[in-house]
């Protein structure tokens, strides 16, 4: 189930050369694709790797994650949170571990089977033993009416309790007569587990990337989330070694793992990044989405607004529907520059079991890829561009302007060339710029790039 | 025709109880209509008691007026500004002061009399005692002739002349024939009277609310403004005995009482008012309506705005079409955070005799002082909410979060208490923070108490 | 063809006398066109004198244009930057002149005669005087192919080449056989040429007028805006001879001398200058328009906004969409709070032979004069409005205000009237309180002055 270790340097050596390209056009996306699915590294099945495992906010499930991806991007460190450490205004929990669980008609056939689908115990259920009524049993039993085909997804957050999720029509067909209930879980102080690498680059200045591991058996939400976060820590480091900005990555469970590590690293993280996302179903092929900080007007608002400029299907959240770690990262006092982004956020098969493989699909993930590809690309040119001279250059002489004057010869990207270099004040950021010129990142990019060769924009 | 005043004490424990309770429910709003009513100190009898007094900018009819309310609310200080003073640009004029006046046909019949309608005189007549034709009368003749039943009100402003108000029909009745004039008006060095109180909160924070006293028997502009203004002033007095904010009240006549207040207290103003309510026509049920403060950015403005969020036929007048004491108190280098609210601002009655107890009634002005006590409480339970903990509080340890995670099963309150807290960053007033989440601020305020109770926000 | 000098005293008595009336209105308007007509010191007449000329970048042409203004306007200096003087990142160029060229069929028959139009020959061509086949030939002729019956206006920027350009029509018909193709025309070390003049005021502060001189035989591209530019200046020197404010005029080639300007001024221009008008386009009668500085909120664009408030056919261009010298005059660093000021940027005629005097008039000139003066006037009246005392002022005693108040009898000014005093707090300017207050520029004014020499406005 774990990747195949020893390949990993001729691995590296394959995705430098198909990331070396200056930008991502669909040859080359077709071709690391096929790179990918042949190499065992698409995202894809590193998702379906990992598909199989029980994770909750602490436990096992969650290190066997990490340790996946530890072995993926060597970089990340482990870091640990014990229970009853205060972060903030909480209390890191007990861990919780399951080994298995199921209930027990008096027949002997067995419903909601831990190993068949962990969604099927409530997250957090302590351990029973125990033979009920079938009356007592449907007390314990989770639905979604709404859905009747779906078994919900189901957590306990830090009350002892115990319970099943079964679909609405397993629950109505479910024999008369007594049952066993058994769960074989078990509290105990430990940890909370966090992994998290910083790639150092020549500046201080940090993008943040942040994705979470709590969930159990769900694709979209939250596997995605975090191959994408790895995918995008591999391309850096084969196509940036010597990045010009540093990048801070960092898996760690919802909302509790986000609180801890900012109660951590908060100083640091406030002074140096300027630039953030949290990544969270990212997976899907229907729609880009992003929700906006809390002011909306950083530099992550207008990387992913401008960065989803040209494709289809955009949805815009306000920090008001928020509901992943931007909860936290934009909470006031803290404030980072940092936008959720997503494929789709309200989705049918959300928090089900039905958020499976028929929702991610590596053509979802690698959109998603695209999008902060293209980001990281603009970042890595340049935040804020500025011009090298007082007034217009003479781009004539610099093979960049027609030296013959009439009317209706100028070609398109004169007003491209003009235009970028007319907002290169040094204070305009060049996700703003592209938002002024409604001109899609690709192409200003090309475009600065160009300048940037000659001299002309630094 | 003045109050009970042997009652007042019983009746402060009766306005104490009432106003205890947490918010003015329909329940309390018709208790205390009952209380009011069956103790005289209905708002509406205030002004049924203040309406045949002849008011002008100076003169006895104000300072009876003054002394009214002054008896309501003994905290009321007497200020006197002189005949000749010079208060800004302005001089403080004679006192005018009119006994009696009428029109008296050649056969002993009368016309215009004073005793019958205050308005029928022109404000600041000079006294008249002479015999002239019909037709030289008819030049001292003011009517609306767009309006031919109702007597218009006039006033002359620091120029001495004289003349009678009628109604354009009466003036169409006059019989033909000879008249004697009579006005039995006198001017004379004396003062302009204003009444302000101040009571003293735990800060200097002033909340400000100002209206005036200079208009005849007219009862939405003026009689409303003063009567809400001196309720606001009891209702603080009993429920907030021990108040946060320190709450300043004046009454005076328009324009020239306002330029005369400022002159004299600009500075303390300047540097305590954070919030200030110009009251003016606020009796009338037709709608809610207020003037914006000439940038439109200020607490004031955030409040009202707010506070009318959930009531229907809100009218905004731009600070272009304002047209009370607010022009002086926001006036270039004074700009104090206010606002005029009212209720109808513009009304066919008014400045007619037909601005009567038709258009003023008890439940308009209830409507009014709900508003205004509304945002009182507002302010009172705090402007900047500040969350007491970095990232978002642990609230289910708190019981203000569900333990079970299950999607479709958060309440509505979820998303209010998590926006609340998420803009509670110590710099956004809590008016802001309503109209950002489009919530009324009974329920943002309701939500507020108990994220404060809990220690949350502070 | 060139002014008659001895009549310019006699002229300036007349100028004087038209433009101490307080607004230039319709009769005044009338006046003064007859007077300029007649003493042929129209602008029409000006641009008329000077549209033989060939002007260039450099050169004989250019010279003698800057000549011509500079017996109008004697106040204009002439600056000088040599051929391989670096102005920031440009060179400046050898000079080029021309005295004749053609192309002459084998039969004697000549085409594209320089004599009868300049635009025949492409700017900045090599000489040439060669045998040529017809089918050679056709490789050096330009066409406009979708307006056939005009010659385009083609110049080549500083790479040495050569050509003739033709209507397509009359490309069409040129007979088959041999060429010579002939033109007598020279690069040298020499000068590029530069006209500016600066009315010193009593304050520092400036306003900046500039236009170009670089174009051959075109009317309203380019002639009308340096005409317009010494209308303005002998509006300005006739009525403002003590002027309040400092006027800096520039004549200059496009591009290469605003940058070589402002490499000598930069420093005093970003210091001193407080509104300019690049002017450029400004002779037809089709519409009214200008291009928003950079960032758009400088007192230039509220000037020319609201001067253009009561006109029809008004057209708003982004900085996107600037191409004459704005271009340099709001590069980043630069960023001077100036706007382009046009009729009709975009007109089919543009940069043909067809840009004439069908399309340039002297009302259209006279139209743009007007906006320009209209924005002179209020500069001179102040630029930020303050209140000379707090609150309101008592304008009835100062004949200001109505003595007699009763509801429907005031008059319109009085709105017009209180709203500048509620807005001149020093800090706004007077273009902005036009726009807040969506008053065209003479009624405003009209009541600046009013109040300015009431002593209440500043």
């Amino acid at each position: 189930m774990l990747i195949l270790n020893k390949n990993i340097n001729f691995n590296y050596v394959f995705i430098k050369f198909l990331f070396t390209v200056q930008s991502l056009n669909d040859t080359n996306v077709q071709l690391l694709n096929i790179f990918m699915r042949d190499n065992k590294l698409t995202m894809i099945n590193w998702a379906k790797d990992l598909f199989p495992i029980c994770r909750s906010i602490t436990g096992e499930g969650t290190r066997k994650t990490l340790t996946y991806f530890e072995k993926l991007n060597p970089e990340f460190k482990r870091l640990k949170f014990k229970t009853g450490q205060k972060v903030f205004d909480w209390i890191i929990p007990k861990e919780w571990n399951i080994k298995n669980a199921y209930i027990e008609h008096s027949s002997g056939t067995r419903f909601a089977e831990f190993n068949k689908c962990n969604l099927h115990i409530v997250g957090y259920s302590k351990p029973i033993n125990r033979n009920i009524s079938k009356k007592e049993l449907l007390n314990y039993i989770y639905t979604q009416k709404d859905q009747p085909n779906s078994i919900p997804y189901v957590t306990s957050y830090y009350k002892e309790r115990w319970g099943f999720c079964l679909s609405e029509n397993q629950k109505n067909k479910l024999p008369d007569g007594n049952y066993k209930v058994f769960i074989d879980s078990s509290f105990k102080k430990g940890n909370l587990d966090i992994s998290h690498a910083i790639l150092k680059g020549m500046t201080k200045k940090e993008i943040f990337f942040s994705s979470y591991v709590c969930h159990p058996s769900m694709a979209n939400n939250e596997l995605s989330g975090p191959v994408l976060l790895n995918a995008i820590m591999l391309y850096i480091k084969s196509n940036y070694p010597k990045s010009k900005l540093t990048y801070r990555f960092v898996l760690l469970p919802e909302t509790i793992g986000s609180i801890a590590y900012l109660s951590k690293f908060l100083k640091v993280m406030k002074s140096n990044i300027v630039c953030g996302f949290n990544l969270t179903c990212v997976g899907d092929e229907r729609t880009y989405s992003y929700v906006s900080s809390r002011k909306g007007d950083t530099i992550a608002d207008y990387a992913i607004k401008t960065a989803l400029l040209d494709l289809p299907n955009v949805k815009k959240y306000s920090f008001l529907d928020r509901s992943s770690d931007e909860r936290q990262y934009c909470s006031p006092g803290i404030d980072l520059p940092l936008c959720a982004f997503s494929r789709s956020r309200k989705y049918p098969e959300y928090h089900t079991n039905k958020d499976n493989f028929d929702v991610v699909t590596q053509e979802g993930l690698m959109g998603s890829f695209k999008v902060m590809k293209k980001i990281v690309d603009v970042l890595e040119l340049g935040i804020y561009p500025k011009t090298t001279t007082f007034a217009e250059p003479s781009l004539s002489k610099k093979g960049l302007y027609t030296t013959l004057s009439q009317k209706g010869k100028y070609d398109d990207a004169r007003w491209l060339r003009m235009n970028l270099i007319a907002y290169s004040d040094g204070k305009t950021n060049i996700f703003k710029i592209a938002e002024l010129l409604n001109e899609p990142l690709d192409n200003l990019c090309k475009e600065y790039s160009i300048l940037k060769s000659k001299k002309i924009l630094k």
